[in-house]
């Protein structure tokens, strides 16, 4: 399953710090592509495990996460302009 | 043809007036659903025009567009934790 997930971390309420492990859960799991999106293709139950971890710390009344899953990562074109993220970056 | 496009417009070099600029060019074609992520779906020449719009002002050396598409909306599913988008956001 090709998984693309975009997320979006209020600063209220200490959000820094959950900001921050939310992007290293997620730089577990896929590759950061730009400031808040990340990709990359996992199965079934790495998505169900990305997504407990998660659970921990977003906020739903604040933050939020959108996951969209393409069946085959053979039906998604993908175009990029400007800037890659560098991929060693390990903070966003 | 199913899109997802997501931005990172620096703040360098007068970039609050380009992301300005971006976002409302992003709001005539598709749905914002998270600070900077939109999506629609589109026909080959909107898609055409929306990029033609969007070259004018992204600067390839500071801000980076990621365009995910997928032929049929079928083909991807989506997710969503937490807040949505407020459907009458003008501005980010």
């Amino acid at each position: 399953m090709y998984v693309i997930l975009v997320y979006d971390i209020s600063f209220e309420e200490n959000g820094q710090k959950v900001l921050s492990k939310v992007f290293k859960i997620c730089k577990k799991y896929l590759h950061h592509v730009q400031n808040s999106v990340f990709e990359g293709d996992l199965t079934e139950y790495q998505i169900l495990a990305l997504k407990a971890e998660l659970n921990v710390h977003v906020r739903k009344n604040l933050d939020s996460i959108i996951i969209f899953k393409s069946r085959n990562k053979k039906w998604l074109d993908k175009e990029l302009w400007g800037i890659q993220e560098d991929k060693t970056s390990n903070f966003l």
